[in-house]
């Protein structure tokens, strides 16, 4: 047995988090996907056929009251909400990130048209009513421009574009870093990751969120890549707006909800692009003329997806006695561990470290450039180990704290270190 | 036993579709709620159960190819297709009902602005191209006017304020009647609903979209009321975009994704305000620049909710081997019986009949107004009779044609007149 092996067997054996992995169905293979689709919570299925038999099949339209499924968006939310450092009432589940992404920025626009500063001006909100600010075409405030982080996940470029071209601004691409000398007294928003999705890199969500604030403009972040893996601080940092996804870190299953954060003196002037029938004051009056519901509720918008978002909730139950700094220390004694694997496994010079090496500037997962990284991560898949492949040459490697081991980490950068020989 | 009773007996055995409803979860209850929630078609759990335990819990990350979940929104979207009447590769499937009102609405819009009539002008889809048409604030072509349906449910108005205020519009609220009148060449683009979701009023969707086009204008239907309870004809009348729920008539499950209907010839002009990952051209390219995709998939926007999505799959499956007009002609047959059975039981003036006797304007509900709406409905529930209520003074029954059948109406109708005697 390698050094290497006999680190990883002592660091599992000090692991206060490994006992989690047992609420978790796995097998043989080492699955560093978790950042793209989390692994099934044991006790999801189960939870599941309740949903579909009982509750859908017996009680049928009764289930929207007596089970709970009106109210689920807000209660999953506040579930959801100690993981990113929410109070509770701020978080709502609901409708896919990139929609999320669409409320999020044409709402903080709106912000920023209707009362200067949101940062600057926290306690607005108590007078603030949503009013005819933002209406299509109209910068009011003379706020004309909207930055998006350059190297996002292309839907929320995408999306930040569309939100532009509605509200009459115009979007500016900047890479993180640059976007303390990009601001000014023309920003609307800005929409930023807390995570990249492709380096892994951590971005300075309260320096950021801070110079967005100072700059009188509204803070909107992505969490897909952070919620679940480190702690986010969302209530400490001041945060305005976010969203996230809940199938990776948070294991919610294909395609689960997502979430949009409001922050709770915000969140009457929270005047939404999508304001469905969910978010109206009284739903069932079915009244013609809108009128917001208080609080997060506002984020609504139709339907709530009851099948995928009761399953999310069941596997938000493997957080119960987890805290999330456990959760980061973890996190980062892997991707450290992981490193100085591929250091002692893989040849020189095969592959090139895309993530920060500095902690503060790494989230939990490493992603390394490769030549031939499409068909080497098809060669690792075949033999047993799981990541994925980001275009043109990237190789992502997830970890996932409640469920991978130091184990699992010298296995995978051993049989990358075979592959690549 | 009395002569209505014999009667539900005889039409029951002549009922070609009363094999139909063994296929389906059921109980003692009367359930004449299926267009508010459908009930559990019997296959459903086993095949949730496969989806969670092994294509989740097993195949991971992979079944996003090997369980064909990537491709899902637009394979359901061609398994709806028949049921309203369209050709495959023009309807996806995905987020909720008031979602898609609001991407087909601003479509709607950005297609009167860039090429004039979309009815009169069938070809033009293979010559356009998304432009910039559709700026916010802007309406070049002179046509400044959203017409809805006055008597909507509500989010189809919320949501047609919202995308009216964001392409700078003006909204205007018509009965359905109304709006041959009320069409002009200011006229972008007009949202109907089939079938009234209170009265149960089915609305004249050829003569109507063809008013829509002749005044040069889109014509967008929303079919949650009508899908899967009569022929819809969505290609033959020309209709330009559509969309509809899948949990009402279609059985999809509680919240189950809604659908998007985008006529062929104008997909290459479909301009969503929602251009998310999944509707670019290539997807996993990960390109900063949004390219949409050809077709139907044009209408997707992030990752498709699969939990809830192969539930729905799943039960379309009870409609292999129906056809529509069958459904449609037991449809009109059970409300004219209810009707008939409600005239023999229910005390005089207790109720007053809100949906039309004329065939060619009824759905498959039928409404009575009864001053103590709400208390009664209560009262029938206790009494195994499930139909809603709907504010203020509704009662609402709805009629599933493939497992509800005659006697189930003359139960439902003898208790009615029970309660309110």
């Amino acid at each position: 047995m390698s050094e290497l092996m006999t680190r990883a067997g002592a660091l599992d054996a000090a692991d206060e988090l490994a006992g989690v992995r047992k609420q978790f169905v796995l097998d043989e293979v080492v699955y560093l996907d978790g950042n793209s689709l989390g692994a099934l919570p044991a006790n999801v299925p189960g939870h599941v056929e309740d949903v579909v038999r009982r509750q859908w099949g017996e009680l049928r339209i009764r289930s929207w009251d007596e089970s709970g499924w009106w109210t689920a968006p807000e209660r999953i939310g506040d579930r959801i909400a100690p993981l990113v450092g929410a109070a509770p009432g701020q978080i709502v589940v609901g409708d896919s990130t990139s929609v999320n992404v669409f409320k999020a920025l044409v709402a903080a626009v709106r912000m920023a048209d209707s009362a200067g500063a949101a940062g600057s001006a926290g306690s607005a909100g108590s007078a603030g009513a949503v009013g005819s600010a933002g209406v299509a075409g109209s910068a009011g405030s003379g706020r004309d421009e909207i930055l998006v982080d350059a190297t996002t996940f292309p839907t929320d470029g995408y999306i930040a574009e569309s939100a532009a071209r509605m509200t009459g601004r115009t979007l500016r691409p900047v890479t993180p870093t640059e976007v303390p000398g990009a601001l000014s007294d023309r920003t609307a928003a800005v929409l930023l990751n807390h995570v990249d999705y492709r380096t892994g890199r951590l971005h300075d969500l309260p320096s950021l969120t801070a110079a967005v604030h100072a700059a009188g403009a509204v803070a909107v972040w992505d969490l897909c890549h952070s919620a679940g893996a480190l702690p986010v601080g969302l209530d400490e940092h001041g945060v305005d707006l976010a969203v996230g996804c809940t199938y990776k870190y948070l294991n919610g299953g294909p395609g689960s909800p997502a979430y949009l954060y409001v922050r709770r003196d915000l969140q009457d002037r929270f005047d939404s692009p999508l304001p469905g029938w969910n978010s109206h004051a009284e739903p069932f009056g079915m009244r013609p003329a809108f009128e917001p519901a208080a609080g997060a509720l506002r984020g609504r918008v139709g339907t709530p997806d009851i099948l995928s978002m009761l399953a999310l909730e069941a596997a938000l139950e493997v957080w119960d006695g987890v805290r999330i700094e456990a959760v980061r220390a973890k996190s980062l004694a892997l991707t450290d561990f992981f490193l100085e694997c591929v250091a002692a496994y893989v040849p020189e010079g095969r592959v090139e470290l895309v993530t920060p090496v500095a902690h503060s500037e790494r989230g939990s997962q490493v992603a390394l450039r490769c030549d031939d990284a499409g068909d080497v991560m098809k060669r690792l898949i075949e033999r047993g180990v799981v990541g994925d492949f980001r275009h043109p040459d990237v190789l992502r490697f997830g970890f996932t704290p409640l469920y991978v081991g130091f184990a699992d980490v010298e296995r995978a950068a051993r049989v990358l270190g075979e592959v690549l020989r």
